[in-house]
């Protein structure tokens, strides 16, 4: 058969979607005892229905580290993996939006089938520890559950499964790479950090001028807001030094390294230049990724406390706690998200040498 | 094995959901003819996550026509009707969102796999006819594809079980014949519908005043006004009038008898009486459940227009013009959405005599 | 001039939402320092938008605040305030959306316009305070911010206001009044308590074998297992002891009575019988609202974090801190949440006697 | 007072958002009758809260339209105009969702105070008319109201403001300028059309193929395909051939030039080249724009309905009749909308020569 026979196969939505497999897979075990629990079916359609969305969302990331992987990732997929980026945040927008859709089961409902679960529990699911895993979750950060190590509950073969995407390279560390690649940080007379220092200290000094002068603040408010801005100074450090932001690292405090961080912090200052759009809204997607896992694992702590209150989960752990802790700790790009405190103002902004703005500029010639 | 020890028979996560099966049901056409399309993966997912839900909303609607297909609803059954009807616009709310996730696919991803899927057609989701059949959408008021029934594509099996949903009861006859089983409108010397004329006539009155004296209208405006609360006017005879609204039944414009109609109305009118609140809260979850499909239709036909423009789509229809009519005519529960028009201010409404206020209240006896 | 020609006096749009004065109330800083900042108005237009709805949402509070004040409250009433109240969950929800739009302004865009806010902040909303107060935050557990009261920034007249809110009778402590004035809890032979301590002994034997039987434990396993069961076995003691609980009011760990605690636990187990509908409605939407406060502030630390990152907010506070603080421990309801654990399975509860059951339902009396 | 003084003098959050004026601006015009309508307050909020949006969309399209009216527009412009078409999505996003809240308003609570606002209506909403012409909505399609113009309910100075914007250039009009402006489509041997008729032409053979070849298939069926691919045929004359394309502007069909056209059918179908990403994300922005205002139009149309049925609305007009059809017809970038009919698989894209697609990309030159 040739090849573009076989392209016009004809198929039927039933069997497309396999839909007698996919609508076969509805086993509500308080039926099975005799004690149908009409609420189990939501209960199961809801996790189905999550593990087929995580199934979407690692097929974007697999296609993204993909795309990344080779150290000299082709420009002209920057575009393309912010468009998989932003599927995956449409995804988790959804994923949040359905924990309404559980809260229609009160924890009585829940009550009446919750003893046919256990011990399962949505901490088994393999595929969510492999989008966590993928996205560059680090594995020492990760919230243990009665001391056991978050795989614990798979057997080898997903356990070698997991290793292995770290093994491969993360999102996080090929990010890392592709950032570490980006020029511009020094060329000719234009050194990007010291350049960065003045801007800064033009800054603060204003912050303080303006506290010293307010007619509003009593003297106690005022010492206490110049401290303030004195720790914020003290932040600052990290960037303008290499060797305080690699004790940082050193300590778990950070993960990006020193260039890479740079490199993030130039494409958030000068994002309004044409060749930085796409690296700055590539870091932008990777930033609203993390902030919707981190909302889901919220939302999902504050249904676990409706539904159970402060009992135990069906896996052993008392939920909402557990749940609670990974949305205050598994941040994904934290290292992103502390760009922002680095951020000075635009009218404060060292201006670019023209030879590295033309750089970042291009240009359609007319053809007319 | 007793029960007790059966109930607890321990399982995990993978099995309870059948995830061998669920996660091994997408199979891409284009990978097999080995011109693997990034986006069919979300094409199929999104299909599939569609018809979990679908199952889930059957699961609910058949329960609910379940508690009321009994000649007489135990009453204590409404609110457990509210609260799986309230689920079921949970899920439409998320269906309808869901929308946002399919166009993160560009027309141009679409087309990359299109013709694989020929000649596959959500026209084909014999769980959707289900939903539409359980909600009660009149057969003969069905848009029609290129001269075909809906129900044309199915096997005879499935073709039966639509029909027999329809012989059975569908949730708008079974809520029609509840709300003739409605007291309450004939108690006595309260005479609902009489007082209620008397009602209207002096609203009708106050407004066509208030045009003839406002300051802001022309004279040419005015006459229009008033022409406009004439045929309001007549709109309102068929209330008044069983032989008029007969008629209406009778050309198809109408579906509810007149008993019912009058039921809706007078629930609507005093739904401050305690006893009237949960069916007031009954009938507006169908309305919302109405107005949910008819922007999912919508929003859905929004889509195809913007993935295929005026193609047709892989069924053969010229799938946005079919979308955008069943958004336009496929109302199920359009009888319920012209109570409105009936309505009058509440400083209008005739007083209820004594003994039928009692009726609609409950007390509680305190132990105080 | 008679009323109902007053009623009718005409009236154009504009004059009617004051849009003269409505739309003249944005004066961007940054433009008048001749520096004009485009997000400026972004930022004016969104705070503007959220005092509208806390107007809003004060006006809901205030009435159903009215409705529960006299200590009979007619049981009419509470079919209104749950109207009421679910329109405060949907502001609350279109609130929480809202910082979807805020998130289009990206740091940089925020630090063109920062300086000229000093030392305005959030903090300083008048009318948030109002809601939190109507709703009864109690004021003990407010996060302090420098140590200093949240009032402190507002003039005397305005913390008189607050003061006030207090003493009138906050939204919950109105609802305490009205659950400690439920009946049922003790009707003739009926002794709710004891049979309710009964059937949670049941259920939590049956736990406890579930995980001595369980054929994937390990034995390490089962003992943790059941020493949280037994911990939860603690956590019932305060719903089965009044001294208990009294101890945990004392030392401010809970805050309902204990009468109060009963009734609602009894309306959440039993709320399946007609006349508990609505109670169980109104218990539920409180929690909703409390669950949507806490999504609300959490939300918004996040955003606060990804504008600000580290750095001190205009008004001095370290935004995303106390942001995070208060969406941790600002609940306003945590013992209609704590109800959750006290809850056992349908199959477990009590069967009710003939005569409570009857009291606790209505019938319609039927006119054919 | 120098600058930099003046940018720090310090201001209050009450002052600063002018909340004085903002929460004095809600004044209950059933309350001045003596007759206070609780839900009257909401109507007045959701309606101020839609105008304060209403001039943050004009904030945002002024900026737009500003950075497009020189006729070459730097293309670092883009970026910031997509950015700012973003906002405005979301900000549509939110006025939809905000119609959930006024749904919380029965139709019963609306008539207690519906008689007050005669006849003011959204119809005189003249910011709304801002919005639509900045946006470019054709003034000759425009629904007409009982046969008068939409301007007619305004003074003559708002009128000029809104013949004004149309003469300035609309959004709709500047993008068919830039489009126009876009170079190759001819570059040396490559004639753009040429080879996407080609491409077209097998393409179409392929599809006749199929369904020639389908086993699912009747006859009848197939002859009907066949016919509809073949109309899909004719659509594609207007794109091969200017003067068919020319005819359906005279006839008011289309509105872009054949030059603007051509040049938006070539960023979406090489919109994976680099220097096209952005081009192709505003041209995808304004159609999510123009589809999301259709929503709105459509889901307020319903909301009316469901609040005054088929009763005329305070303006006079019979507004869910008159939403309606403008959600039908109301469309501003139709043009862009039907590019997707044009649209052809990426396997059938005709190749691009090596020195356009030298053109299309852009480098870093790294300093390693």
């Amino acid at each position: 058969m040739d090849k573009t026979k076989e392209k016009y196969t004809t198929i039927h939505y039933q069997d497309y979607l396999q839909l007698d497999k996919l609508l076969d897979a509805q086993n509500m075990r308080s039926a099975l005892a005799a004690e149908p629990a009409h609420e189990e079916m939501l209960f199961i359609i809801v996790h189905q229905v999550y593990e087929l969305w995580f199934k979407q969302i690692i097929h974007e990331l697999h296609s993204v580290v993909g795309l990344f992987v080779d150290a000299k990732v082709d420009e002209s997929n920057i575009g393309i993996s912010i468009a998989r980026l932003n599927r995956v945040e449409e995804i988790m927008k959804l994923l949040i939006k359905q924990i309404s859709v559980m809260e229609t089961m009160t924890p009585l409902d829940f009550l009446d089938f919750r003893g046919y679960l256990f011990p399962a529990s949505g901490f088994q699911s393999f595929q969510f520890r492999v989008v966590e895993s993928l996205m560059g979750l680090p594995e020492n950060q990760r919230i243990t559950y009665h001391q056991q190590k978050y795989s614990s509950v798979f057997p080898k073969e997903q356990k070698d499964q997991l290793a292995e995407i770290y093994k491969k390279g993360t999102l996080h560390d090929l990010i890392e790479d592709w950032l570490e690649r980006m020029p511009f940080l020094q060329l000719g007379d234009f050194n990007f950090i010291e350049k960065y220092r003045e801007a800064l200290e033009q800054m603060l000094k204003h912050e303080l001028d303006a506290i010293r002068d307010s007619e509003y603040l009593t003297d106690k408010e005022k010492e206490k807001r110049a401290e303030m801005v004195g720790s914020t100074d003290t932040y600052f450090q990290s960037i303008l030094n290499k060797e305080t932001h690699d004790q940082l690292i050193a300590e778990g405090k950070k993960r990006f390294s020193y260039k890479a961080t740079l490199a993030a912090l130039f494409i958030n200052l000068y994002r309004d230049e044409p060749i930085l759009h796409l690296p700055f809204q590539l870091l932008t997607s990777l930033i609203e990724i993390d902030d919707l896992f981190t909302s889901w694992r919220y939302r999902h702590a504050q249904m676990v406390l409706r539904m159970l209150g402060n009992k135990m989960g069906t896996g052993g752990s008392s939920g909402h706690d557990y749940l609670n802790k990974t949305a205050q700790k598994h941040k994904m790009f934290e290292d992103l998200h502390n760009i922002s405190t680095l951020l000075i103002p635009r009218s404060a902004l060292p201006k670019l040498p023209k030879d590295i703005k033309r750089q970042l500029s291009y240009y359609f010639t007319t053809n007319e």
